[in-house]
């Protein structure tokens, strides 16, 4: 597995330098430790949004640092959590005086860090919420996960709550927004190829040349089940009834679609799984009132997708078209 | 190889329909003959910019067409010129009496289509001119291309030109804005994995486990050499060097940095290329003014990376700033 990278233990500090001298418009990037802020942070009056996780799923977290979206990003090793010594400047630096909800994807790791972070910016007495994103269908509990994994989703949370601080919303009403875009979205993935964690040097999996990983997770841990290789529009049928049955969304219901590439997969070929994905929605009923298709939460090099469908209500979908400013995510500004 | 697809001979037209379902609020697809519009064309009292080529560099062209860019692009089979009579609907269509500008890139199949398409639309009585982009330093000739190809500096030449027509400068304008553009641009590429066309079904090269290309072309033609892996500052080094000594870039000059990706690699490592290309300029005396980072022009899910660079001048700085609203790029609006 070729990499363009130098030192295998300094992807991250590299890319990160590299993101902050690309974006110093919009972020400033902290090292030792490493986290990412707005660099306009602390903003006066508003709620700060923190995400974080570990490295590998760009440009989660850090390319949503921005206006409209997250108040700091907290960047952990590949595939691995942030520490709390990390979080708790990333909360402490961004906050106004206004609260900071911290946006969790749902894994052990992560769930601990944030939570040790959480009490020791309490201790400083900083008001502190939680929201846990868990969309992912697949299977209930995995390799790092009690319960469901966080996923395509989080993109969504950030971006709407994000909105819903950036006009001015409270701490507790940021909160509750986030936990209803987390109880309307439910997404499902699929690996056509495994992916190499830099400093492992070897994929992380392995798949045989006919045969795909459906439900696979953001790190390519283990899903519902390999099969062997299908044509795009019948892999689209086994990551949307899931997720549709799951989510329960009657005929009449307005929906965000989004198609998610994990990372090495041709937009082209996105669009081909988006073309029957939206075609299936239509079957149902439903409205597809906005969409969303790229590459914005990734695993490394991976070839596959991942699904997502969001409930929409009025509020969501003014608050997902007001502006936003972020590396990878921008409109209106 | 596994991709994302249903027939592999209806790809395009797939791929094309699901990118018109996602952004029907900017675009037009139209089918027999396949090509692209902006949803409000032709505008009025405006120049129109038509720009096309092989499919398989997705976001190019399509995601290029909407407000302060292309009025239209036209999508060839993959990596095959498309042909004058879908070319021709895309001149007509969007002209609305100002004249259209058809950005090509150097590849012979294309030149000869984009001209005889402008042939046949002058002789029905449009204004047409045409500017060939021409930015790749790796090789003079290859195997599409008499001359130099036309790769990364075409998304340059397209933004640039397309805010100076949506400004309302005239087609003379507008051309000898273009041609000044693709002067002042350089550009330069490394595979470090093959692709596969979906048809062909086969990688169309080969590369050892620890061997990678430079100056690889957009369709995986042979570039200036092979050599074995490096780091990924040391192949940044190989990259910039012929591109700043066949630029001429002088300290204290202002200059656009854009690190693209081919379409496999992560974005994490094409910040680690931005980090050093970056310092490398600054150790020069240039100053990077504008950058861009991500998968814009793409080889399908080839590994790899280019680097870009134009020298900017004011106007260029102000166009390039301007509003712009395409499925790819977007700001200010």
């Amino acid at each position: 597995m070729k990499k363009l990278i130098n030192d295998p233990r300094a992807v991250v500090a590299e890319s990160l330098e590299g993101f902050g001298m690309a974006h110093h418009d919009l972020v400033k990037v902290h090292a030792d430790p490493a986290y990412v802020t707005r660099r306009d942070a602390p903003v006066s009056g508003k709620v700060s949004l923190v995400s974080g996780g570990g490295s590998g799923h760009e440009p989660l977290h850090s390319g949503y640092v921005g206006r409209g979206m997250l108040d700091a990003a907290v960047p952990g090793a590949v595939f691995t959590s942030p520490t709390p010594d990390q979080i708790l400047p990333a909360i402490t630096n961004t906050d106004s005086g206004a609260g900071v909800l911290l946006i969790v994807k749902n894994y052990t790791g992560d769930i601990l860090n944030f939570e040790t972070a959480a009490e020791l910016a309490q201790a400083e007495g900083i008001d502190v919420k939680s929201v846990v994103v868990n969309d992912d269908v697949a299977v209930e509990d995995s390799l790092y996960t009690a319960g469901r994994r966080g996923v395509g989703g989080t993109v969504l949370v950030e971006r709407i709550a994000g909105a819903a601080a950036e006009r001015g919303d409270s701490l507790d009403a940021v909160t509750s927004l986030a936990e209803r875009v987390n109880a309307g979205v439910r997404s499902m993935g699929v690996a056509l190829s495994a992916c190499t964690v830099p400093h492992a040097g070897e994929p992380s999996f392995d798949l045989a040349e006919n045969e795909i990983e459906l439900g696979v997770g953001i790190h390519g841990e283990p899903g519902r089940r390999r099969m062997p290789m299908a044509p795009a529009d019948a892999i689209t049928d086994q990551l949307l009834e899931p997720i549709l049955s799951d989510l329960g969304a009657g005929s009449g219901e307005r929906v965000l679609l989004f198609v998610n590439g994990m990372g090495g997969t041709p937009l082209s070929e996105l669009y081909i799984v988006y073309r029957h994905a939206a075609k299936l929605l239509a079957d149902r009923g439903l409205h597809v009132e906005r969409s969303l298709v790229g590459n914005y939460i990734t695993a490394l090099e991976m070839q596959g997708a991942s699904i997502t469908v969001l409930k929409l209500d009025d509020e969501m979908i003014d608050l997902w078209d007001s502006p936003v400013h972020t590396a990878a995510l921008r409109w209106g500004v």
